[in-house]
């Protein structure tokens, strides 16, 4: 297969609500995408809008020197690519993961391609599929830079922001770990206050536009404070964390006295109230970050060193 | 006293960082302020600017028609209001509590200040103390409309939004818990991504542009999902929960691996795996406003009923 139709082809491996939307978006940018999924009966609409769906991942592979594989996690990625099939036609080419899992899947994973001969790139996407094709889709990467740089033509159809974040592989799913800690966290945060919220009378409706205004106020504040985080110096001048702990309590008690389980604001107010019972009651919430760090167990500091 | 002094005049009690905000923000505004505070000293900078310094809070709440309280919480208006001098002093005049704590203590507030013949307004302000002043202050109110009425010019000194949510007097208290819930959660998601993210070697400056990233995508999130929760319809088809649960895994197993406490994401989790073992899996993340709910102990559905 002549190398001039592999630079503009790609292979889809998954086909999940964000792996349509990856093809969809090659599709679109007039790359020739070659699309596998498990189950089949998801590439009928893609392969109307001109995809080719392989009958196996080891031809879908074949087909394009770079495939982007987007499953549920690693062990899936490890179910489709750890056959002696698929890794003998992935040899000599490039896989972008851009499925989520933790840091260390990561690099165990680039360990195995490169000693099967196969360039790996690992990523991760931080934005819904429906941003994907559109100015909104954030993308991160780790990884050599050489293949980042060979494949960014590619990778560049998918739109959106792309950010390659350095040569250490398992950077790209440790930004993503830590964001979708603050995603997911707050949206358990989001979940709760709807509960606590309809106990009192109030729909999600009513409270909605408060609600946009308390998260319009996160992303100046998580920026605020990154200089104090790494400084180690968390200021409660305005905002102490007695004053967050009593919120907290307030917060618990109301949930509970309507039944509602507060598991999550206990176990958050547990480290305020760690936090205070360390003497630091007059400085920032922040300080917990330093809490927890701190509780870190004996011989479990595997701090990464990057590059 | 003539009552036009009153008009045009306010008494603030408590002079923590809130309160010193809000009668800075009078004096700003031209109005005869009177301050006063459990500990003196905090009052010089206010009284160089023009404010009154009562020496105790029955000649405070004396001096004016309208006397602001913003202190920890209801155990500390109570340790102010709660003796005959003061109470006495209040007979006839409008009390405005802007102390943060639970409905029921605003409830059971409302009903000690009507047994006194003491108007009374509870409030809650969603916004920091230096947005005081600022256009950017959120300023909630429940309680009789008149009473907001007669005081609301008084009120708009502070400059920023002013909302009259009903008057069932729990009303901004429970809008105000529920925000904080929302706030706090968030806040812990990001105190615990910074730890994270440093055991990773991320520093909180390397994160903050996409942990900006991810906090602005938060409010269309939270619009957009107002309507389901309202119908109980908790549509997963772009993301189910059960994808949910999984990031979720991945960071309670990258923050335990580095020794990092997963108290708060692990209780999140709990919830996710409950809607899906209560077969919700396709759904989407918010059914566990529904879990929640339906967990209420018998007995405990203590919901409010407005006005
Ligand atoms: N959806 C979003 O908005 C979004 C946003 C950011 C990141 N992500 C990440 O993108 C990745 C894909 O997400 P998704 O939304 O497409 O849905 P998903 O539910 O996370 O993944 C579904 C895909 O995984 C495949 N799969 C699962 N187990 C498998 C196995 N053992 N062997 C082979 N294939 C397997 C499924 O194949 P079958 O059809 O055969 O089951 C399907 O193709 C995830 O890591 C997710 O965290 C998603
Ligand atoms: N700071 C913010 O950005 C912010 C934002 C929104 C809402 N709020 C709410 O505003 C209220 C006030 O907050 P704050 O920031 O000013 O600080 P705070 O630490 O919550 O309250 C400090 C004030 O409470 C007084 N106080 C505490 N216990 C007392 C007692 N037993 N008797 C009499 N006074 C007592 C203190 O007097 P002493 O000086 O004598 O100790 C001081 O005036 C709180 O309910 C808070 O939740 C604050």
């Amino acid at each position: 297969m002549p190398s001039h139709t592999e630079e503009s082809a790609v292979t889809v491996l998954g086909l999940g609500p964000m792996g349509r939307a990856l093809a969809g978006a090659f599709l679109d940018a007039g790359l020739r995408t070659t699309v596998w999924n498990r189950t089949p009966g998801k590439e009928p609409e893609l392969v109307k809008r001109g995809a080719v769906a392989a009958p196996t991942p080891e031809e879908a592979v074949a087909a394009s020197g770079l495939t982007v594989v987007c499953v549920l996690n690693y062990d899936a990625v490890d179910a489709i690519t750890r056959r002696d099939a698929v890794a003998g036609a992935l040899n000599g080419r490039t896989v972008a993961n851009l499925t989520a899992d933790t840091p260390g899947r990561a690099r165990e994973t680039a360990a195995w391609a490169t000693g099967h001969g196969i360039g790996y790139l690992d990523g991760a996407i931080m934005t819904p599929a429906t941003t994907i094709g559109t100015p909104d889709g954030v993308f991160l990467y780790s990884g050599p830079e050489r293949l980042y740089l060979d494949h960014r033509p590619v990778l560049d159809a998918l739109n959106g922001s792309h950010t390659h974040l350095g040569t250490e592989i398992g950077q790209a799913a440790a930004y993503d770990i830590a964001l979708l800690d603050i995603f997911w966290t707050a949206m358990t945060g989001y979940a709760h206050a709807l509960a606590v919220a309809n106990a009192e009378g109030i729909t999600a409706k009513e409270l909605a536009p408060f609600a946009k205004g308390i998260g319009s106020i996160l992303p100046p504040i998580f920026e605020q404070l990154a200089d104090d985080a790494d400084s180690g110096n968390f200021s409660g001048e305005d905002n102490p964390i007695t004053s967050a702990a009593s919120s907290m309590a307030h917060i618990v008690h109301t949930s509970e006295a309507h039944g509602i389980d507060a598991g999550v604001m206990r176990a958050a107010e547990g480290l305020a109230r760690r936090a205070i019972g360390q003497g630091h009651g007059a400085d920032g919430f922040l300080r917990v970050t330093e809490i927890l760090a701190r509780h870190r167990l004996p011989g479990t500091d595997t701090r990464q060193r990057r590059r």
